[in-house]
């Protein structure tokens, strides 16, 4: 199963915001079980949100977005994406009774930017979001699952968490393990990768990341990563792989 | 003049690796006066980088990639960038001369995964890593610039310094400027800020940033952003506006 993550918001177009939240949720994807293949980073803008959810669905079977949930004039991913699909806007009762709560009890008004965050597409089920006002979104169009989520990575991390065990694709276990060598060079590593990959018939993933300048004070962490359908297989053909790696580049210092 | 970035790695799909090269390069291309339009990740995969190229091609003046540079298998940017162009390498006898003294004084061979990295497309112009191994590469098609740089931070930073004052835009000044609100709800903003945005004819664009939650213990970072001619005028024109929010504050607190 594919997954894909569009980010909305110019300020992460800027530069002002590091996007935390692809890193965050393509690591929780990840151990889902999912192969994450794509991720746009959009403006806050109608069009461009709805390009990126139609390539996003085209390409993967779980689209998860994220920011564009609150209250100001540019927070319309809610309203651009149920304008893509077609789906009109309801008020969620759960949702609006919550905040109307919370609202009056700061002795503030309900006011039609605040209850805008309890406008959720027909047929999608609100997600709790227990640190902030706006809730995610869960939804299901032409068999793909949408995940809408804030912005504010606090809350957009404590609704992801919360849904982890529905999302999560049974029978796929996932291990990944990272060593830092000292002192070898990534391009005298190449041969050694090429080798192992080929001889455990491509069962686990190596990718090596410089630490160092290649050629000046060289470090490498070397990342070995499996899939199975049992978490121990998984993690077995890791270390498989590390000591075979390992033992070539001690062929290579003899 | 519009820009894209494009950030290639399945680390970064994965959540390994925080892309801090999208926040870097966008604040950069930003203050050249680029609207940074779209970023993409995508997978060291021919395809996706194609694919991406196309896209970015498509939908802006200058696109930036970062990763796929270096001597691993799956370092395929140049090679399917040339391929996406239709423009064939060819060996860089500069870069390929570096490499070659670099490597024979640490005693090592210059192996075709080491010179695999002096490749660049023809016509194209290599740019001085002075950090690490593989060169930036810089070239035009089609009335587009694309520039390609390495995925370590502090390589692609170092190149897209030196070259900043070749990809700047004459004559337009840009200028941001942030403030901490604390007490204020981003909701309560809303109405102000929609206010500010109208009287000052959309000259400046302003954004605010929930700090905490919302109707917890509020607090808000506004920003405010002006481009101009002129440096001086942008700066006043973010103060004029910032000046007019604090005075509709204070006109709500009375």
């Amino acid at each position: 199963m594919k997954a894909c993550i569009i980010s909305i918001g110019n300020e992460l177009l800027r530069g002002k915001t590091v996007n935390t939240n692809a890193s965050d949720f393509g690591m929780k994807l990840t151990l889902c079980g999912y192969d994450v293949v794509r991720g746009f980073t959009v403006m806050d803008d109608p069009k461009e949100i709805a390009w990126a959810l139609e390539v996003g669905m085209e390409s993967a079977d779980l689209v998860l977005t994220t920011g564009g949930l609150g209250p100001t004039f540019d927070d319309m991913t809610v309203e651009s994406i149920s304008k893509a699909l077609g789906i009109p806007l309801i008020m969620d009762s759960e949702t609006s009774d919550r905040l109307r709560k919370r609202y009056k009890m700061l002795g503030l008004e309900p006011t039609p930017e605040r209850l805008k965050m309890a406008m959720i597409p027909r047929g999608s089920k609100a997600l709790y979001n227990p640190v902030g006002a706006a809730p995610g979104i869960m939804l299901s169009d032409h068999d793909k699952t949408i995940i809408i989520l804030p912005g504010v990575p606090e809350e957009a991390n404590a609704i992801l968490d919360s849904i982890m065990d529905i999302i999560r694709i049974k029978g796929v276990e996932y291990y990944s393990e990272s060593r830092y060598l000292k002192g070898v060079m990534e391009s005298s590593l190449v041969p050694i990768v090429n080798k192992v990959m080929k001889k455990m018939n491509s069962k686990v993933y190596i990718k090596s990341h410089p630490r160092h300048s290649e050629t000046g004070n060289p470090a490498v962490e070397l990342e070995i990563l499996a899939r199975s359908d049992k978490a121990d297989h998984a993690k077995d053909l890791v270390e498989k792989a590390f000591d075979m790696v390992f033992g070539e580049l001690n062929e290579v210092k003899k």
